[in-house]
């Protein structure tokens, strides 16, 4: 498989059609044309032909899509089969918030450390799991196997902790901080960012033309 | 201003640009051209330009760009100079970290309700405000003025309540319950999806992604 090719724009698909897929399987659907999918998913159905077709394609000709071999073969793509461990940096509301959920990549996701530089935090824990001070980071990514950073906290923090984070060779970022730290790093880095507060503006955006329009 | 016309890609970079040009101003910039915002954000230059001009351009030939002006004037479009009211539904560990912070859209949202479906919580408190039975919905919306409505609650309960809250006069929706919502709702009803897991796993394909290109 040569995943180097695939666009970007088709890997953001791959996690809905994973989600659709599910849907349907709980629904007791074993097979789907492409065209049924579309009207469901509302994109075109050569859409998603082209996207599937980026991985070899899965469908039959007269028959369509086996649901759950291409939900499993999505799933296989997106990496959910692998075990990832993940540590969390920044402990406010939104953090725990990720370090409570616990079936993020259908379980795949292993969280092994919360980190914080708030003094009165340290030393506390979430479920389980013990909050250490960030300045304890470079020792602790040598001692263990970390593959993810979960950045939850503000900013100006978040920049720092990540130049940190990728000297000490975390390679994958989910960045939940107001900022797209794509100045500061290297571009192998891999960082997907969340940003709640973008998501909200194109929503009252979207309510203000409304508005004007109604005019 | 012709806000129908504008494509959803547009919508969605808006507020990087507005983050970006906040950024600018805190470090003392006070005008840029669209070559220098180009390389900072890493889009085209034509790209700003196409974008900005869809709300009549914003720039000087020979000047560029008053990053203060500019700033100002996308935070208008965005909404962000409006107070819009909102509830959140759902107050697990998301629900509350979405209610605890108080600084969306530059304190522009007013929480103004919390509901639940657990008996348990209702009648406790997230800083101030009680939280309410989702049985409640349809006398406080027709009792209160609600823009938006924050679904952060299982996929299940979440078609359902989004059907309420509709009926009931809602117009827009923060939905962050692992569903598009897409097929229950009213096509005027507006919906952003912010979908954590799909972001998760985009990130795990292209941590997947580098190490089969590696071997």
């Amino acid at each position: 498989m040569r995943n180097r090719e695939i666009s970007k724009a088709v890997i953001s698909r791959l996690p809905r059609y994973y989600r659709y897929l599910g849907d349907l399987l709980n629904s007791g659907t074993e097979r789907i044309s492409s065209g049924e999918l579309s009207q469901l998913m509302k994109v075109t159905a050569s859409q998603i032909r082209q996207d599937l077709n980026n991985f070899g394609g899965f469908g039959q000709q007269g028959y369509g899509y086996n649901v759950r071999y291409l939900r499993d073969e999505i799933g296989k793509i997106l990496g959910l089969e692998q075990n990832h461990s993940m540590i969390i940096i920044g402990t406010g509301h939104l953090g725990k918030a990720l370090a409570n959920y616990e079936n993020f990549n259908r379980g795949s996701i292993r969280i092994v450390g919360l980190f914080d530089v708030r003094e009165e935090v340290i030393g506390t824990k979430v479920r389980q799991t013990e909050i250490r001070s960030v300045n304890e980071l470079p020792v602790f990514l040598k001692e263990n196997d970390v593959e993810i950073a979960v950045l939850t906290l503000p900013k100006n923090n978040a920049k720092e902790v990540a130049r940190i984070l990728v000297e000490n060779g975390i390679r994958a970022i989910w960045n939940f901080a107001y900022t797209d730290l794509n100045l500061e790093l290297p571009e192998d880095v891999i960082v997907e960012n969340v940003h709640l507060s973008d998501s909200l503006m194109q929503l009252t955006y979207r309510l203000h033309a409304v508005e004007n329009n109604g005019q």
